[in-house]
């Protein structure tokens, strides 16, 4: 694959997309406003690389300049300076975007450097295939959407024994040039503003699942390709200031439908192959480069909730009980537990075959499986302090409007004017209660899989050896 | 007070009040969208008077027929038809509206039957203003909005210490006719579209408190008096499909502030009189009767939510998981554990001094702490059965757009058709999820009280004396 | 099956059963001091019979007087009346002990009087067998003790499939008169000290496990018989003052291994049938009637943690703290939820096809899978508020010790003497963190069954129209 | 004060020290068997020392061989060389022993170092007697037990408010030559054997409690000072077999009364100073130092337990269920989230006025305040598994009785023989059931002070500059 891009990325987007929105068909996505916010933090990736080079590109393998997450890290060094760079892209968006550049673009880096596990080449060299995807993605800094959930139609049934065959993406038929595909995929964030469709599937695929067992990429103009924004959470008859966040930063989830899809032999990765399909998210580390970007934004995430309630505890006068101090507390005991977990990740790192510095997976999954109760705990939280307060919020226009003095009279306190109240009270809703932040609860419980799948793989594959030494201690006693 | 109304209810909306929404002044109540779903489940309470009137109307003390919501109960049956009433009531929006008239009619009836706990005549006569409000309300079915929640300004100062006077209504001054007052309350949930406003405080007033005690009725339409609609959770660029309940069961807040509004003597029910102030809502049994209106409501409320998490698990292929059937079977348990302090509510009732059946509020106030944990487990299984299906439906008019025929294929099953699945995918994040769903949740913690007050109080007023006399015997125990 | 029985019951424990105590053979059960808590909870039961024969007696189905634990009940009334005499027996031991004959008893008469369930003659007249061996229990009082739960050996195999064939109780071989038996039991509760033992299965065997799929009852003493006593809680180097609940109240559980012992056909009711062993516990109402002499038992049990919990608060100068209330408030709720639900059991019973009033199963389950939660809830809040103290108390010698003036001079308040704080201090240790007291926290977790395995069934079988009437409205709504 | 010690560690306990226990005088605490398992810990560090002097030995000021944790930390490596110190220390107890001498040793470190937080000489040169007291510990390896928490007498009153004055230990009177102080402590841990006894109070004094704001340390036989070990945990009539940690690590917890006694004014460190009291453990940064040992050792006893879990679950044919994977999996993640929080400390530790690295304290009291909570569902966990099996466990000696064969073929496995079981489930039901269990959870969470005040104190201190930056960026958002 031998990409050469030169628009510029909100040009591109204007590609002849099939873009479905709110019962409407969106011709040119850069100019649809429930997309803004989301084309704004690609472009925030972009604009960083210009900004703050020094943190957000690095050199690569031709010592060609590169983004940050595309590189390979070598060193416990290199594991550092992504993680600051991850951090500076989340604070962006205080974490509330999941699906940035940085995020698919740690998963291409390690499949592409660990490409030997896709395996020698077959009916075509899928390894090639992708050290040829990264290094088409350096080079023009592609903003890739991925695509791996499959519709949840029957999950009584393994995919092949769903009486739908749009419960996943499944291969209709080959030629020499490549594959027909059609089929869905339930949840690809991001995709009605990317460049490209990443599409695999979680590991997981069962006996049967072969037809269903592939792994490609295509530009989001495919023929035959179908996008299908979710409803947005930004509300048109709301400002800004209204809805701090829903109306800024809503990240865009996508149901895709493929519909007899070519996918010519060069971007295909995995071809009914259920191990190399498991293989192509597992033993390719993206699981774990994906993941040290998720901890990090989660820590982005849980500095602004916990730094939400406070500002709320203490401008309410509320700050001085100590029912209210002790949840405090204990959102910042979470705070300091995600800083600690991150820096476990990387201080427990090892070296991949490919010499690639590998994060520890059990730091990082300890973040996965706890990070939703805490998040959801933040939320709990926030709306215990603003409960009533942030049910009754004017709009912000009431400010303006002929009944502006009155809320000014009447709302302003010395610790918090007006203006300052209602913002801070509609950032709690955001961040709490409305469509917005409790996609956000959703999200975080779910966008890397059940936790109860989490917990289980966490017990299989943990190193239980100091574990059963010291039960073995323990029945071994004597005297 | 001599009221007597002839115009119907909807005309009554259009009536000169202030009413402010969305930045701008709203001239009728009833023209307004975001109100019609408020609106409608007033008219359904005047309606089921008339379709059900064996179940919602009954004989006031002179014969007349009036509302049941507003007779005293004087037996265990009179209890249990007030039961069947309220559930049908709650049941017209499964709950989702709760300041529904039979709510604060239960309140008005307590306190005009027990008027005698607000005092003597002295500036006024307090007992006989309440007693002629209640047979005011039976004649003109009134729908009357209470406001009581003060504006969370500076909550570590008691109300005469904030610096921002407008932290509760107090009196400015008086004469012959009646008081002037100012102020503001922080939720007057449905005031846009009642009748009449009263105004009163929670129990718990302080010494220094005594300008803030007073409780009072006035028109929505009085002059002084501004009413600001929080934002609406109606969303008018989805369908009533998209949002089945959001878009159709807005129980719209509103934030009031009184500038100098003037009421006469005979609508005054306490003044200046901290230990009254707590008497109008507790010593009343006004709590006691809107607690009974309130779990009732609760249950309805419990049935939904628990019927549509049993719904996904059986429609997506889940409810043979035996992690699934657990969550599945302990939302039962809550319904069911509803029912029964339902059922010890009017078991345990006593009569009160002026002859009145009075539910237990031991029992419904067990309802009050717990209930708001069951709804938000309800809506937390709901979320994680459905969570990225619910993340990522399209609007209700793609289906019938040139995509229609894509998303029929692709996401229906035998179990569930696809027009069903995004209603009950819609269903599912209204009532979890979206801004509607977490107002319910945020709304069932806190409308009561603080949680941590309620069992605090549940605490000191206990019978006790079984648990105390255990102890004893244990204490005592010999050989 | 015709027992006439003569000796008392203390003497009909020395008749040469094979009992394993602390690495001993006991020779005469009612002699050893381990065991006397249980024969005195016995005995209680015994005398109540005698004290308030008008609570716990009632006239058989030939007029002569029976336990009432043994009687059907035909009314509500007869079910409420069950209740006060399940009540007054559990209140002997605050709940403590289990497996009073009240329970069992419950089992006998509602598998007697559903005996059909049991099939026509076969290899024997098991419904026939099953009246008799209640008649019988009706003429002698007899004390039975249980055992269900097979070893837990290797529980990812069925039966059939584990490698110790002693893992649950199967038949050897049979011949005209009677069977031989071999396996083992895992937790026979009180089985030292029965007169009988009824050994069956809970329901769930599986297909392949006929061998296993018997039931019968045989005494204490037969040959082959094994019973093997737990570990005491008793503490013999400690007062009952010290411990008292633990050194009085101790409810002996026993492993069972039954080598090669014969069971006449008279006293078997199922034979390698795995439908009837299903049936024996679950279609003969045996589960509703022990469920409600359990649900009532659990409110003797949560009244005395309440109190000790409020007793401790008020003794200790902790009543007056807000976050304290709270906990003791949430506590009483639970009391009253438990009120509640027996009452909903009591109003929802249906008669049986025999007649007989079946308290609501719903009902209990509720309380089998929350009242758990809310045990160890209370235990919780009895460490929080007593933890130290409860860790440093002295030896209830030490106060007539030389030491006893300087503990009587530095540890009594004016609300608390120095006795009654070490005994309250004992009691609260007792109940939440000695053996004893974990042990009737791990007995209410699972000595009904797997919490998940209640939650699972109790959505299988909950009458689920209600909810789902209430998601097709919803899905229906118009307008 | 200048402490020269020759005998043995062993020998010193026979001094006449005032000791009860179970209503008697012990003569010699080293012959009393009850405090058998404390002693050994104390002389397995002693032994450390010796069997692996590079880890547990490092070099005074002087040059001089003192043990690692009286040492000052002055880098980041010391701080690691310290942390493995303390966890081969943890190990020898599985962590079940919080008190073994390098816990009070690192308070004693920190306090001598920083001993100008005691200020200048006044009554005393307390600064100086600190200092010499450290040194003297480090000259002699002293075994220093401490008391700090006042005995709860009455907690709605401050100390000098209560009717009991031994509610704290208080000054008498004093002369040229020191002070006479009564009074009591509610929880010495292992004072029975210790050396010295260091007298305190946690910080929280009020204004009027002076005469209670004292430190001093004096030799465990002073005359006037009574300990009153608590009931043991050990169990006499039971083996080692059958409780593996309570009869072998029982840490005995003891109560303190003070009656005149004599303390000279070289061992003063804080007179009648509130504020100097409260420096003693917090400025002094004891804390941070107790801490860091803390932390470790809870490592220690989370390997144990979650261990233990695995185990049961692998030996009892649970370890395939997906549910129970899933808590396994939730265990293993609360081991790795205290190995972060262990790194973190250091990570982020600062050097204090005196140079001496100080580990930081927001990361360890998130390992206070959430142990507790992790501790509680490790042992959940572990009832859960071993429910009944743990409840039915018969003597250890019926294995060797004429019963143990039978117990041999009924209860051993392919993976678990008859012995291994037992001592696997005696293991599980002493660290999760028993007394000894329970304390421990009772410990965890109440050793470091109310989890409540740990969390106020936690918000108040914490670095909580980023939140508040993000908090203040969200409102800032333009365009």
């Amino acid at each position: 694959m031998n990409v050469r891009v030169t628009a510029s990325y909100r040009d591109r987007l204007n590609d002849g997309r099939h873009l479905h929105l709110n019962g409407e068909v969106v011709r040119d996505a850069a100019a649809e406003p429930a997309f803004a916010g989301a084309i704004a933090a690609v472009e925030a990736f972009h604009r960083l690389q210009k900004t703050a080079p020094e943190t957000h590109l690095t050199h690569g393998p031709e010592g060609e300049l590169i983004p940050i997450s595309l590189s390979a890290p070598r060193t416990l060094e290199d594991l550092a300076r992504k993680r600051i760079a991850f951090k500076e892209m989340a604070d962006v968006s205080f974490g509330m975007l999941g699906r940035t550049p940085d995020f698919i673009n740690s998963a291409i880096m390690a499949i592409g450097v660990h490409a030997e596990v896709l395996g020698p080449p077959a009916a075509a060299d899928f390894a090639g295939n992708a050290r040829a995807y990264l290094a088409a993605c350096r080079q023009n800094d592609l903003f890739v959407a991925h695509a791996s959930i499959n519709p949840q139609l029957d999950r009584a049934q393994p995919l092949h024994g769903n009486a739908n065959p749009f419960c996943g993406v499944r291969v209709d038929r080959k030629d020499a040039r490549g594959l027909w595909v059609s089929g869905a995929k339930m949840i690809a964030t991001l995709a009605p503003v990317a460049d490209e469709l990443l599409v695999f599937n979680m590991p997981g695929l069962r006996p049967g699942d072969e037809a269903f067992a592939v792994a490609f990429a295509v530009p989001a103009a495919t023929e035959g390709l179908h996008i299908f924004g979710r409803k947005p959470t930004v509300r048109r008859d709301l400002t800004k200031a209204d809805h701090p966040l829903a109306n800024r930063m809503d990240e865009v989830d996508a149901y895709l439908v493929l519909k007899d899809v070519f996918v010519p032999w060069e971007r295909v990765f995995v071809f009914e192959d259920t191990a190399r399909s498991d293989a192509f998210y597992g033993r390719s580390y993206a699981r774990h480069h994906t993941g040290h970007q998720g901890i990090v934004r989660g820590l982005a995430k849980a500095e602004l909730l916990t730094g939400v309630a406070m500002r709320l505890a203490e401008t309410l006068g509320l700050a001085g009980f100590p029912n209210i101090q002790e949840q405090l507390g204990e959102l910042a005991t979470y705070v300091e537990t995600l800083r600690a977990l991150i820096l476990l990740s990387e201080h427990d790192a090892t070296l991949s075959e490919a010499g690639v510095m590998t994060p520890s997976l059990p730091a990082m999954q300890a973040v996965r499986y706890n990070f939703p109760k805490m998040y959801e705990r933040m939320a709990k939280v926030i709306q215990s302090l603003a409960a009533g307060s942030m049910l009754s919020t004017p709009h912000w226009r009431d400010l303006s409007g002929e009944a502006g003095d009155l809320l000014r009279a009447t709302l302003s306190t010395p610790a918090l004017d007006v203006e300052t109240r209602l913002k801070l009270l509609n950032l709690a809703w955001d961040v709490s209660g409305d469509g917005f932040g409790q996609r956000q609860v959703v999200y975080e419980y779910y966008h890397a899989g059940d936790p109860m799948r989490i917990a289980a793989a966490y017990y299989q594959n943990y190193p239980k050896q100091p574990l059963g030494a010291a039960v073995d201690r323990a029945l071994a006693l004597e005297g």
